[in-house]
């Protein structure tokens, strides 16, 4: 390795300079980065304005705001580009898939105020709620007129379900059947009847006995804090008449939710391990920690990345309303069975370690394994890449 | 809203045109940003090249890779223009770590050869498992002279340890203080003893009671598929005459590793909750999933990206060596009463349930929720931030 050396009088075949020759040139260089990054963001800015008039454009035309055969063929444009140029593609689809979403979610929110229905009637039941003023807010932007009866409003019910199109329930999971009974005696023939508690099967099932006309059952799968619906996810189970529940389906669409059709039955049977068990597990990590006073900092120091993404899902569960975790755990005595059922194999799995079994141990890993398939390949290569996201940003 | 009209005949004062005015519109605007987009892209060329001019300098004058304050520096700045110009700073931002990241990783891919110590000479015990080849390669790029003592090489054990400045334990937990013991009496005075294994405690004092020359313990948090220490922890406990072990922290730092040390007993009690316990509750979740054949791609479709974030980091647990978990989770006699004392939270949780209590359950989490204090915001906030990235990447 070639050391430092005097400062060069003569021009010479060496590469190396002096220390400060070094210096001076890493400046030179370094102030022509800055000069190429004013330029990368001069470009982003007209980027911007000119996606501005695309979404005029969309807007005065109704046309979708999502374009994913462009997106696609967008992308492999520029990766097709960079490695022509000798740059490493996976960086600049990266950095594209970046601007994309940007750009996305920037339209979506000019966009996602169009209304498939305008006018049309909306009373939300609940309707002070968190996620019952979330609705109320995305629904008047679009053009609708939001009644609410809140648990005081009983007495005027009969004027406020005049002529509604559609009634929606946003009350605690608890009292949504009983609430279906009660509502569905005053509702419109032709009004749709829906409701979106983290649960279906009961709440479906009052729903169609206590309002005879069309019937679906809503489970989005974000919470009130949510600013764009971008790609969110609304499970929905179909009860009577769906065509006639279509166009508040489509209106969903609009904003830019992700539907996903299922049974009541089976909706309830995931729930129970994607959502109950799985946040009683971490409840009870975070309880474990605090019960102990582990120094959850320290910890974090001490720590791969992972650790900290595992951590950072065990915090932000208690950043959270307590009131809805219990009613999603506490919900149905099946939950309850599940859970039971969960302590056991944790039972099982500890007596394996008692033992000092470390080959029984390995047999069943290999077990687990083989069935999770391909599946264990692919949430390493998801969760390698947010690690590296975590990494580099905090 | 405009509905669309025929085409337009005569210029007029409205904004709209028709469905194929719009159309063209929307394809010369395309057009426009295809321009653009190229540019970025030959910027991000020109970026890329200055760059590595930037890392041949840095290399013949043995500079550091990295310079947060620079890095800290260029992103103020480009936040600032993105404000100024009207666009998000924190898209701008995301983008400009993007390009930090991977110019960062570029350089080092050519910097992490440059050795503290060219031709020490360093044996590696265990040198032909993961851990022990990993090393090996590293340390060979770095022009040390590595040895490798394996299972079969206990006969050549003197002319191996002859001369050699750092013997580096890469053997598995279980059998790394009786090999630190055997391996001792060979080692010259002044020679670094060192291990890899994720306990510190026993280990260490073997390594103390076997050698009388320098020692620390290593654990580096990270396996033998990593491709760039970029930013990758390594926890160190002193053991003895630390300075003269300091050229081998100093070559792991220009690796791009980062140094955390702490005294060998809060080690381990931190990595039974950090590892033992995690590994085992996630073990423990997988195995459920398998036990009942939970349908784990449908789970996957009917759910929030939080839950695809959780399922993934049980997923990429069963992809990963069983043995290395075993020796995790069976190490210790602690770490058996860690299990069982989880057990008992675990159980004491479910009897809330059971009893239907769910005011005792709200009052615990809010108890629970005080105690993680600002972490849980944090936690929700970094969360969040990957839960974006990974809607928006598969």
């Amino acid at each position: 390795m070639s050391k430092p050396r005097s400062k060069p009088c003569l021009p010479g075949p060496t590469p190396s300079g002096s220390a400060q020759g070094a210096k001076s040139a890493l400046d030179s260089l370094r102030e022509q980065i800055d000069g190429i990054d004013q330029q990368l963001v001069d470009l982003l800015v007209q980027r911007g304005r000119i996606i501005q008039q695309v979404t005029d454009i969309k807007k005065r035309h109704d046309l979708p705001t999502f374009h994913p055969a462009r997106e696609e063929n967008l992308i492999s444009t520029r990766r097709a580009q960079a490695t022509q140029a000798g740059l490493d593609p996976d960086y600049v689809e990266d950095l594209f898939r970046t601007m994309l979403r940007h750009s996305r979610v920037g339209q979506l929110s000019t966009l996602s105020r169009r209304s498939v229905r305008p006018g049309a009637k909306i009373l939300i039941v609940g309707g002070l709620g968190n996620m019952g003023r979330f609705f109320s807010t995305w629904l008047r932007q679009s053009d609708y007129e939001v009644r609410v009866l809140d648990r005081d409003d009983w007495p005027k019910v009969r004027s406020l379900t005049t002529e509604i199109d559609l009634c929606l329930l946003a009350v605690p999971i608890e009292i949504t059947p009983s609430i279906a009974l009660q509502i569905g005696k005053y509702l419109p023939p032709a009004c749709v009847l829906t409701d979106i508690t983290s649960l279906k099967r009961k709440p479906l099932e009052a729903m169609l006995r206590g309002h005879a006309g069309p019937v679906v059952g809503l489970h989005p799968l974000f919470g009130p804090a949510t600013v764009t619906m971008d790609k969110q996810i609304v499970v929905f189970s179909p009860g009577r008449s769906l065509s006639k529940c279509q166009w508040f389906l489509d209106q969903l669409t609009l904003w830019g939710n992700v539907l996903v059709e299922t049974p009541a039955s089976e909706h309830d049977e995931i729930m129970g391990i994607v959502q109950a068990l799985r946040h009683f597990a971490t409840f009870t990590f975070g309880q474990f920690l605090c019960s102990r006073g582990v120094p959850v900092l320290r910890t974090l120091e001490l720590s791969s990345p992972i650790y900290r993404l595992e951590l950072a899902m065990v915090g932000r569960l208690f950043a959270q309303d307590p009131q809805l975790y219990a009613e999603i755990i506490f919900a149905t005595p099946e939950r309850q069975a599940l859970l039971k059922d969960y302590l056991e194999s944790l039972q099982k799995n500890l007596s394996l370690v008692e033992r000092g079994d470390k080959t029984e141990f390995i047999a069943r890993f290999r077990q687990i394994a083989e069935w999770f398939g391909p599946f264990s390949e692919q949430a390493m290569r998801e969760s390698t890449f947010l690690v590296e996201k975590l990494v580099h940003r905090f």
